[in-house]
């Protein structure tokens, strides 16, 4: 929606104009036969490290001092793309590269845009860490990459100061969550807690309300919000929150929906809560 | 987010528990090796058919009277999610399958969920067969399967009369956008133009506002919504509305975003404009 985000355009961005032009030979209703086989992604990288691809996305982690990285392979076009004259002049070892060889790493079908780092994962935070944000996002086990990555981004753009998740059950830092998270990873905290409905008590005695996104609730989420420090609680698609979690949460709220099907797909949700009870926040302050 | 919602999670669903589980263990940071190398998708199919699959994704397209199905395959424990009890009593030829005998046509990473049938694509209206919905959703040029997948179920979720693209660049219906689309693509009218700007206008003409979704727009989204139907408008991430486009509106609209990012996936953006101008026809009405 915006002219800053996503995938730049410009017509020398030769991988996502193949895309592109992929899409649109395939209209028509059928898919297009396969030109050629795409490439499968390679090894996974070593020493427990994350690959991290795409421009906004390689641009957040070289601007995040939290954030390790050990290496990174990069076209001259990207390169020139990122602002950096001298891949050399790095605080990290830069190697100049054709786009093939980061599709040989990634797989073809990772939109890269010609730029690939390793780095460390950032280490999450506990929970003692949170600082005085009104708005905290809280994941009861929602693991989807693509979801989670998307999610963290609408987090980052509403303000939210943390993303809880437990620590198991918790989505895993990847190439894929970051490059849906369009550089959203390198600024949002993540807290992990063992205990799901221990750490919503907790945000209760902070002052927060805790509030469970449900398609059954018994209030519309616009009502439910209350005071002045807002947590939003999101289960998985087709499972919805546990039960521990329905119960220990100050309210439980639903979207309304007037259309035949009456559930979202857990980010849009979220960006709707995020949405709306920045709403609310703004109306307090 | 809701229970109705998204890949049913019994634990018979041996695929998607897979898939869950490949997820907790690559918890720690970095990927896990993978377990053994993922089947590429198969051919494409026949004579302009689409493939679709997942159980809402099936079920919605059995339950649509315009849609022709030509074969399914199915697993024996899908059939009975599906409440199929007699596949041979089906209007179409039905087969018993295992569940690799899909991976081989869909490819292992499809979240097939033991169900695939081989369809004619619905066929888009003309803008004449627009009903007197007060709310549409207009893409300029957004192609992405996933997102635009995303975008029709929330458009049916929130009660939006259609989506209207453009002939050209407009998303091909695919296994990938039904599947996102979790079972909306048979629930909403696709409409093409040739000519956006041109819709636009006879748009105006049925009394709709046209809010075009702009970053940089001069107005906060809310408060640019005025008389009883209106049309949201959303470019492609990266490119945001065509010049002709965000000339032609009626008013270009921005989403308030305190954050240090300042811009959302498409589909969460719809999403919020969606909910946001649900809001405003429920105080009109």
């Amino acid at each position: 929606m915006s002219k800053e985000d996503g995938r730049p355009g410009t017509p020398k961005d030769t991988h996502y104009a193949k895309l592109r032009r992929a899409h649109r030979e395939r209209k028509g209703g059928a898919p297009a036969p396969r030109q050629k086989p795409s490439v499968p992604p390679g090894e996974a990288p070593a020493d427990g490290l994350v690959r991290l691809y795409g421009l906004h996305t390689v641009r957040a982690a070289i601007d995040n001092p939290r954030r390790k990285i050990r290496r990174m392979l990069v076209t001259r076009n990207a390169a020139e793309r990122l602002g950096i004259a001298d891949p050399s002049a790095l605080p990290f070892p830069a190697t100049l590269v054709e786009p093939k060889e980061i599709d040989r790493i990634t797989g073809s079908d990772a939109v890269h845009q010609g730029v690939l780092v390793e780095a460390e994962p950032l280490k999450p935070k506990r929970l003692e860490a949170l600082g005085d944000t009104p708005l905290v996002l809280v994941l009861d086990q929602v693991t989807d990459p693509h979801n989670v990555g998307a999610i963290m981004r609408s987090a980052v753009a509403f303000g939210a100061g943390a993303l809880v998740t437990t620590a198991r059950h918790s989505p895993a830092e990847s190439g894929v969550l970051a490059k849906a998270a369009s550089g959203a990873l390198e600024h949002i905290d993540l807290i992990e807690v063992k205990n799901l409905a221990e750490a919503l008590q907790r945000l209760h005695d902070a002052g927060f309300s805790t509030i469970g996104l449900d398609s059954e609730g018994p209030a519309e989420l616009e009502k439910s919000f209350a005071g002045d420090r807002i947590a939003l609680v999101l289960g998985a698609e087709g499972k919805g929150l546990r039960q521990k979690t329905r119960e220990t949460v100050s309210a439980l709220a639903r979207l309304d929906m007037p259309g035949p099907i009456r559930s979202l797909n857990v980010s849009n949700a979220a960006a709707i809560a995020l949405y709306a009870a920045r709403s609310h926040l703004g109306r307090k302050s």
